[in-house]
């Protein structure tokens, strides 16, 4: 498929990259790569940029956030970058003590699980995401055609930080709040809708051509939950993009069993995790959408011909797809070899 | 159904217990309920028991193991025990340098990453389960005509301990181990089956009415890895039981994708955790096999109200099951109050 001329992003700065065109559904002759958490841990210049500089400082420091961003594309030859950050940001910009602890996670200062907490929690001032518009607008001035993908946590993950109050194996508090004072979740998760929603539309605005909305926890939960207590809410942060015309692109954590639920939150790309092969996921997914994914990260580790020989699996099964944007099935894990990663971009380049 | 005359557990001292009838296939009047971890952490006689003792210690004293095993079915008038004790125990007897760190879980000395790491692994000496027969005497002793389950680590959770050498989140080391080096990842996974069968038999020869295999991370796998490279060494943990008539049941948190193929890894007895109804469950599993589970331990903090019209809801589901007994879906809690799980238990109890 071709976009027709006269289309709002014929025209577009990135309209004609290889994951703007993927994203739409259109099947480019050479398929576009790019790799969760890209942007951070696995790469030196990374760590030698963040020397001395506490996790959540760096993702508020336009030059340094926005640096982050374009060193993976830089170094891997990657088709997109994805906005370097964290998804408890907003919150923080929104007011809510929070801290990234080494080794362990973003930890809140006072964990949110009651009516009163939540009726303590503030809307987040526009004013608040200029350091994000202002990092996001240095990191397109130096991607130039190469798309920036926007980024953002789903509020049932976001929430579930907010009232575990760190991270958590089983999201048990958060769950049981849940299914406890369904009001109070309600509300709580509609802050958390409209903070990331806020969030990932400044990224836009400034120029990010994609937006990703990530929930990690989502495989905690069963499909009547997922479907009655937090779709609607991934939907409502979706719908803070109305009028953007970027791809909407979900990706959730064991995700398996609700993948038919996320067209009608907007989702308009899937990322599929490493569990379910691509045709499969495609077919519980049942409408005709790009998918994204799905080279399992366990294989980063293993003999090259091992990876190359799983990574050609995922992209034959991705062939009958009305599009594929190639990706691992969850986040680059810290110990992998920036080569490794380079190494498998050139492989799907190649591919047809 | 009634067990025929002359069927060799009719006269057994457990075989007219509501557990062992649910679990061979009757559904008596009052349908059986216990709870996962029920011997343990929430329960305040057993911290005043094990005051002073690490818990590797106390899993390997007779008498206070016993002990501990004993109070959830004094206090809770719940219709079996579980044996307790930590899925590294088995590992702990082989010989492996293993230790329980407060907030953190099991922590080995030297983690089992590579084929040489695999080759000193020693076998289980069968005297050294001589603690763990000796107290599932006096479990047994003190339990009458209530049934004692047997409880075991599936050999993937336990691999995934050895490798990792403490708790992950996503087991990232050990399928890269299983992807990478699948010689050395079978000898593991045989070596894992063989201390945690020897584990559960001799727990069964000292008298208990069932065996439980527990597998915490299955939900990490793929389909396809679990079925090549996992359900095989399941099956040959549950094999070290062959002769011994006990009713066999495998739990596997986020097994959803995988029921199908619980049979034949020779589960008799399905577990289930919170995720999917049971009448889905008892669907993708399609041989009919009695059932164990679901209430969602997210409730168990709710008000009672809502947690009984869970529990009846779940026991609605159970109804046209081969068998069901009642259970949480996944461990209890440590914040759980103790009379919250009594009444539950009053309530499965005085439900048709």
């Amino acid at each position: 498929m071709t976009l027709p001329a006269g289309h709002p992003l014929v025209d577009g700065r990135t309209s004609a990259s290889l994951l703007v065109r993927a994203m739409r559904g259109d099947r480019p002759a050479t398929r576009p790569v790019w790799f969760m958490r890209q942007a951070g841990r696995s790469l030196p210049e990374y760590r030698a940029a963040r020397e001395g500089t506490e996790m959540l400082e760096a993702c508020l420091t336009p030059d340094l956030a926005a640096e982050i961003t374009l060193q993976p594309v830089r170094r891997l030859g990657v088709d997109a970058a994805v906005y370097f950050s964290d998804i408890v940001v907003p919150v923080l910009l929104a007011g809510v003590g929070v801290r990234i602890v080494s080794g362990r996670g973003p930890v809140v200062d006072e964990p949110v699980r009651s009516a009163s907490d939540v009726l303590r929690l503030r809307p987040l001032d526009p004013d608040a995401l200029a350091p994000i518009r202002e990092a996001v607008g240095i990191v397109v001035d130096g991607l130039g055609s190469t798309p920036l993908i926007a980024f953002g946590g789903a509020p049932y993950t976001l929430a579930s930080y907010l009232v575990e109050g760190g991270p958590s194996k089983d999201q048990l508090r958060t769950r049981a709040l849940m299914v406890s004072d369904p009001h109070t979740w309600a509300a709580l998760l509609n802050w958390c809708a409209d903070v990331t929603g806020a969030f990932l539309r400044a990224q836009v605005e400034a120029g990010a051509s994609a937006a990703q909305l990530f929930d990690s926890w989502m495989g905690t939960l069963s499909r009547g939950d997922y479907q009655k207590r937090v779709a609607p809410h991934s939907r409502r942060a979706f719908d803070a993009l109305r009028g953007t015309e970027v791809p909407r692109v979900h990706f959730g954590l064991g995700a398996g069993e609700v993948l038919d639920l996320l067209p009608a939150i907007g989702a308009e790309v899937i990322g599929i995790d490493w569990r379910l092969p691509l045709e499969a996921a495609a077919e519980r997914i049942g409408a005709p959408l790009p998918l994204q994914g799905n080279i399992d990260p366990a294989y980063l580790g293993a003999p090259w011909d091992l990876l190359a020989a799983h990574a050609r699996d995922v992209m034959r099964r991705g062939d009958a797809l009305p599009g594929h944007i190639v990706n691992l099935g969850h986040g680059v894990p810290p110990e992998t070899d920036p080569d490794v990663l380079a190494r498998l971009v050139e492989l799907v380049h190649a591919e047809p």
